[in-house]
């Protein structure tokens, strides 16, 4: 019999790790769905709801170059003005810290990032393909030195090989930037996988004080799990939406996540809440979550971008043609 | 660098292993969807995808007791009549194994279980709760010496206690069981309890020549994710259903179980094929999977059936209201 592990997980379950940090991305996840335009009753909702449910951190959309993205085209979550954000945010002393993503070559970050004084948020995440290394370390550096704290998003770690993830850990260890995080774009990871990245990820920052984070994808129903697999692996930050609100599958549902942890400053009843009076009545107009032709995607590693065209066409539940056609272009 | 960790896994998701055997119980467990009443098509259409998958035993529904339950109130796939069977699967010879399930107390088994040769039966699971272990091992007597293969399915282990769910391992360790079933009946277990429950039931069952296996609930939705560990750590018998029908949040779901497995056995298609012709028509009128009252009481370590009676209420999604008279109840 295997008391002594019994013992040891059962000390998991019942007690909690202080040092964990919890994003709440709902309204920069979310924005995928919806071209980033949200009512702002919308976004005071979600931020509110972050704020009662204690999480640490709430996203508040991309920093996105207005010279590629049209305004038109795009909600102002994409771009997250510093104004759009006092709009919501107020300015009084917040406990909960604001946070932005700017993608690499896709953010005018010299002009955009505001110095720190000028700007209620809190945390530029930098998200980057592995090809966008350097210009995203310059952005950690530029947005460091302006006061913020940084992070980088290494996306797609499921496509990347292992001598080059290794060869991007040792750069971004040497950087300004308080963290990185594994990012399972594909929600094609397994909880096992999860667990060896995260390991790799906390050795390559070993004494630099850098922060592992953990961001997932629900494609086959192991968002959830494989955000539990990163914690008890060491990742001290992990991200979650609101009833798993994101692009195609989604994420970590909050209202899971919370159910887990322990620590008596998350509250999970203001995130039901929240599912009820918002999500119910935006799955009347909206998709997201658990469906086949994303599990398709995950299962082969590769972008949901397909399964999303197939989901908004004529034919949103032919899996079997959509299968043939996934394994088809595989060959 | 965790290299020879990620090697050890890389092998595990590159080769597969053989002794590894599927239980498809969508008719099983998704009568508790509908009250074991199916049309005679849609159970021929389960047995035949099921078939087709490749899987190794398919489960046709309870041998339950006509003295307890009613003929008129259940549909026939309560009973599982050897006609009835036969009327879906035929006389020939098949490569799929027939299972039926046998409550303990709630089966007449000395007269319903016939001999194994006048049935197509090949296996007969006998499920209980702790305090039923005696029954349950006279049940599988029983049906051992009828001539039929016999499993044991200690239910709601979340609730056992290690002393006692340690004696009655020593139990079953003793009995004519061809394995034993590690049964997360309310969806509450963690990956990693699941992985230490595994290891116990592993070690418990040494030497006897007996499996383990695991049967998942999707509360969390970690019911993939938990018949993956449970896998991992050495169960070589687990349980899944087609789209993860089954009552309340449902089971494991087949397809994302078969595009785990890399046993060129196994079949995704006709799985694929099935969720499309036949469960997207059947979520217009029935309600399983993931759902906020499921996981509610999944992470209480309760019984689905308050969830179940909200969802078939006049307030199905008013789950702020459901998780305060939870915990309400909880003290």
């Amino acid at each position: 019999m295997n008391t002594q592990n019994t013992a040891e997980s059962a000390d998991r379950w019942v007690a909690y790790r202080p040092d964990l940090k919890i994003l709440d991305c709902t309204i920069r996840d979310g924005g995928l769905v919806t071209n980033h335009k949200f009512q702002d009753d919308f976004v005071r909702t979600i931020y509110q709801t972050a704020v009662e449910s204690g999480v640490d951190y709430v996203e508040m959309g991309y920093k996105a170059s207005k010279k590629i993205f049209s305004t038109d085209e795009y909600g102002k979550w994409k771009f997250c003005n510093e104004d759009d954000i006092r709009s919501i945010v107020g300015d009084d002393p917040r406990d909960i810290k604001i946070s932005v993503m700017a993608d690499a070559e896709r953010t005018d970050y010299h002009v955009d990032i505001l110095p720190k004084e000028q700007s209620v948020i809190d945390c530029v995440r930098v998200a980057c393909y592995i090809h966008q290394i350097p210009t995203a370390l310059d952005m950690v550096k530029d947005a460091t030195e302006k006061g913020y704290e940084a992070m980088m998003q290494l996306m797609a770690v499921s496509i990347v090989s292992t001598d080059e993830l290794r060869s991007a850990l040792e750069l971004i260890a040497q950087s300004e930037a308080k963290g990185v995080y594994i990012v399972d774009s594909f929600g094609s990871l397994y909880s096992e996988q999860v667990r060896d990245l995260t390991k790799m990820y906390m050795a390559a920052m070993e004494g630099t004080g850098k922060d592992v984070g953990f961001h997932a994808h629900n494609n086959r129903q192991l968002g959830f799990a494989n955000t539990i697999e990163a914690i008890i692996a060491g990742a001290s930050r992990v991200d979650a939406t609101i009833n798993g609100l994101g692009r195609g599958a989604g994420n970590c549902p909050l209202e899971l996540l919370l159910g887990f942890l322990h620590n008596p400053k998350f509250n999970l009843r203001p995130v039901l809440k929240c599912c009820q009076d918002v999500f119910l009545p935006m799955r009347e107009t909206h998709d997201w979550g658990y469906s086949i032709p994303y599990a398709i995607t995950g299962q082969l590693n590769q972008h949901p971008r397909e399964a999303i065209k197939m989901r908004a066409g004529d034919t949103p539940d032919d899996y079997v043609s959509f299968y043939d056609q996934m394994i088809d272009e595989e060959s």
